[in-house]
């Protein structure tokens, strides 16, 4: 296994310091390293705060700074981050506005930033939870009950983010995050599955031909396993996969994201995305904003997924609003 | 061979498509798409104009906007553009201020380029070149003589398109350039060759635990093939490597870019970064500046490269000037 690494057991501290050095403008430690937040907190505005198992980078750690999250708190790899760690991202960024927490749809994740949120309302901090679930390939999971939250959390933090900084309330942050999760469905396509550090074993292996449908961001595998196809092809059937299943009125603008797993090459990323827009031509979508790069990841997992987001009802203009990150940044 | 694209012959097309239709609020395809330009130019100012094979996204389309490129054109993968596509580039973007055309280091990047300098300074421009040859693991290679140019010549841009911006002329511009260009160093590191789109065949192959070590991005054969290493030896190989060479001083601010060869998880650049910045500690380099990401790839290479970039004599102000490009935004 060649990785850039050098004991597994430190990878995600390592690569954690190296980000936080890498972009000391933005960002710093919290206490004990539990978590990674703003250099700077906005006295009085609701704490927008996230987290999960490492592995995923850029997320969560680069989505933190303005018009994003107020922190990130990592787990180890594909492992959720624990009640104590979230609990201390809570204490630290709650300002006077409370926090809402933006979990993905994973049961480790929901009990730990669940225990958290209950801790942290004992101590006399107000708390809200949003959980992600955009993944149309699963209706539960081995890791999830219900659909799992994956690609589509981006997009979630973005709006939430960018509502926080314009001072929503707590009670507004919880509806719009509720409507910009039922507004926002993935679908994900691997060619390679997930080499894991610590056990230097590949999760699930393919065939010089083959592909896997409907992969989550943990190695789980697919719904299934099919012949590789042609570009244009495989969009119909990605679009097919996300339309078929979306609850979303398809009458308000779009934003289409095509994000890589890890080992997708950039210029792949572009011939998906171009022929994603013809596939999604005939199908009437008005396609406002895009997003395409390296976002959303599992680790050395070749592949893509795209994500559909309605950005109806305020949600286009919360969108183009500055942000400021390592990973998302226009407008400032 | 597990692409994303429909066939070989249509995938720069179809990829230059894609990046057009996603970031059209910044591009805009120039006449019969032989090149990418902003969407709106600075009549008088000096366009700073770039290009070379595909197969290196996001460079150099992605480097096009405020504060960067004018215009780049692409040529086939791997093979430079032609010097019809530069010159309509030159006669496009050229306001009155004149052209300068940052080339890396290849005999047939150099050729078209210098072709399309003399064809466009027949027609009345004022053109001016630079050629970028950063990459210490050569003294002359089977695609060039002297140094290749590599991922340095996106902090070459990124200097040269702040200072164009701040209204520079064609001659303090060609003399930045020269100056960025001696200041720049890059050695490369590879994990895994290049699969080439039209032949399905890898340029070269690496057992489970090698590494080529001076790797160019065209998948040529790097300097040395040595046994893979943990990352901290491999961060005091890479160091020793620049600084053994580097004609710089080394008593100014540096910039530390760690980039991606385009199959390298995020995850992995970070923990590099972090190695290298313990392995310059005992060096004594201030580093004020850093990037980390995937910016100057070799399609599916796995493996990154590091560049350090001297920013004394006002080069650090340029580095910080607002930028609005796909690939690289700050500051705006």
């Amino acid at each position: 296994m060649k990785k850039f690494m050098n004991r597994a057991e430190d990878m995600v501290a390592e690569g954690l310091s190296g980000f936080v050095a890498a972009h000391d403008d933005l960002v710093a430690f919290g206490p004990d390293r539990k978590f990674v937040r703003r250099r700077a907190l906005t006295p009085g505005k609701v704490a927008v705060i996230s987290g999960g198992g490492a592995g995923h980078e850029p997320m969560h750690t680069g989505l933190v700074g303005t018009g994003m999250l107020d922190a990130a708190c990592t787990g180890h790899i594909f492992t959720s981050p624990t009640p104590d760690q979230i609990l201390a991202a809570i204490a630290e960024c709650d300002t006077g506005g409370g926090a809402v927490l933006v979990v993905k749809n994973y049961d480790g994740d929901v009990m730990n930033f669940e225990m958290a949120a209950e801790m942290a309302t004992a101590r006399g901090h107000r708390v809200e939870t949003v959980v992600v679930d955009d993944d149309v390939a699963t209706t539960s999971s081995g890791r999830s009950s219900g659909r799992r939250g994956v690609a589509g959390t981006l997009v979630v933090e973005r709006i939430l983010g960018a509502a926080a900084e314009a001072g929503a309330d707590l009670a507004a942050l919880k509806a719009l995050g509720i409507a910009a999760v039922d507004n926002t469905r993935t679908i994900g396509v691997a060619l390679k599955g997930v080499t894991v550090p610590d056990t230097a074993r590949q999760t699930f292996s393919l065939g010089p031909d083959e592909m896997e449908v409907g992969v989550g961001i943990h190695g789980e595998p697919g719904r299934s396993r099919q012949a590789f196809r042609r570009a244009d092809e495989l969009a119909e059937l990605l679009c097919a996969e996300i339309l078929d299943r979306a609850p979303f009125s398809k009458d308000q603008p779009f934003l289409l994201l095509v994000n890589g797993f890890g080992a997708t090459p950039v210029a792949e990323l572009y011939v998906a995305y171009d022929a994603i827009r013809r596939a999604l031509r005939p199908r009437r979508l008005s396609i406002a904003r895009s997003l395409v790069g390296t976002f959303v990841t599992s680790l050395d997992m070749a592949g893509l997924s795209v994500t559909l987001t309605g950005l109806g009802a305020g949600r286009q203009a919360l969108w183009d609003s500055p942000v400021r990150t390592a990973a998302l940044r226009w407008g400032m």
